[in-house]
């Protein structure tokens, strides 16, 4: 089948290595507002041609949005107006009530899969795009009763093929369970970088003690605010009550060191070792 | 030369590994309160035979204190004042201020060299223990003008055995700097940690969403409370300074999002993505 990815970075761009690889896709097309990613996906071998979205839309079998959430609410409700019989549309994006609260009641609401894998890296743009980013990794779909049958089944054997495990959610579940194990991590990131950055002037000495700890808790802090601040905004509400709880934690922790109860803050670590059971 | 690794830890195992295989050490005795980790650590082949204190300082030629801050503090003066003519002594603890005000008048503050590789893993004890820990990794010696200068000789040629980097610091501002980079990691993975536990009931679902962006930002939080409630306690202002700092930084993204002004935001990311100049 011929492939239209809208949007040419890490994600729209690892796919479409994939879907090369495998020969689910026989020619992906590559669609993006910013024409140097689009011929550098060309150069990069990442997709086989670029297009406008017009053209995509006229010739591919699957449409997949891999844009931010802002630009999908933008640009799908002119797409779904215009599809033509058996083609598939599915988005990508990092938070799904509003995309489908948008087309909720669109007649070709069942040509649309809403999907979210769980994979990245902290760097964007089609340099970014790598093989195998989502081996193993979780594919969300969300609201899958809504699509069409032969819709969904498309999505799910491209899912397969990417060698991904699938997770079937509602919108508001993912939402919400996404602000916890994604956005605020994000969120965390963001700010311990903006906090270091403030306090330590001498950034020669960061490089030289800044060891594996550090690198992880800040890494996230590369990411992109093009793909982020949609994200915050349209997944508001969850992100601001898991933020202050953190706020909270924080605060605790603060709480405790001030009055020297290190009893206390001990307890508090090893509940928060808990999380060996969740992480591998 | 004959080794003395005064607890067989995730630090001190990787070490007595390392100083055996490069041949630095003829000979490691471990000593170790916790007498299964003793045990573990000679069946594992980490230390040649474990012994008390008492013996390993009477037979060997370093002695290298590799237990939570608190416990340095506790046993550093008594070693102090049983050292034999030409013994080195040194600590690998993370915080320094402390530990060298301790002994900054003792007699045989010559014989000390306070270091801290800034190296590490989320695990303890002798199992945590690996090969090529300290790799290329960097080594802080505090306050060297108060060492013998054949005692910052001996701790040189081991930290280059290692392959470590050096870095010359007082006491103050390691102290200072590693609040920044790597206490407050820890402070903020704890927190995280506990934020999602509390939040997420349903583990399940934070089994199948977690993706490597999560891992990264709570891993820490499998840190021992044993090593960092001490940690935390000596160096408890700068920690409590960064941390203020911190909740600052999540409290203006959390106003921000609360108002909406994502414009903000947007330039608040973007300033933080400035630590891709500081990490590699």
């Amino acid at each position: 089948m011929i492939v239209s990815i809208i949007g040419t970075g890490l994600i729209g761009g690892s796919l479409a290595i994939t879907l090369k690889e495998k020969g689910t896709a026989s020619r992906v097309i590559g669609v993006d507002l910013d024409a140097a990613h689009l011929a550098r996906a060309v150069e990069l071998n990442i997709i086989d041609e670029g297009a406008s979205l017009d053209v995509a839309m006229e010739r591919s079998d699957l449409l997949v949005l891999a844009i931010p959430v802002d630009a999908v609410l933008q640009i799908l409700p002119r797409i779904m107006d215009n599809i033509r019989p058996g083609q598939v549309i599915m988005d990508v994006g990092s938070t799904k009530a509003e995309i489908l609260d948008l087309v909720k009641d669109h007649p070709n609401r069942g040509r649309f899969v809403a999907a979210h894998p769980m994979a990245g890296t902290e760097y964007s743009g089609p340099d970014a795009a790598v093989r195998n980013l989502f081996v193993h990794k979780t594919m969300v779909l969300c609201d899958v009763k809504n699509s069409d049958e032969d819709a969904l089944e498309l999505v799910e054997n491209m899912v397969d093929q990417l060698q991904m495990r699938t997770v079937y959610m509602n919108a508001e579940e993912h939402d919400l369970h996404t602000a916890y194990v994604s956005h605020i991590s994000h969120i965390t990131s963001f700010a311990l970088a903006l906090t270091v950055l403030k306090k330590e002037k001498e950034t020669g000495r960061i490089f030289e003690l800044a060891s594996g700890g550090f690198e992880s808790t800040v890494r996230l802090a590369k990411s992109s605010p093009d793909m982020w601040v949609p994200i915050f905004k349209h997944n508001r509400s969850n992100v601001l009550d898991v933020l202050d709880e953190h706020i909270n934690q924080l605060q605790q922790m603060k709480t405790l060191l001030e009055l020297e109860d290190y009893d206390t803050f001990y307890k508090l670590i090893q509940k928060s070792n808990k999380i060996r059971k969740i992480l591998k």
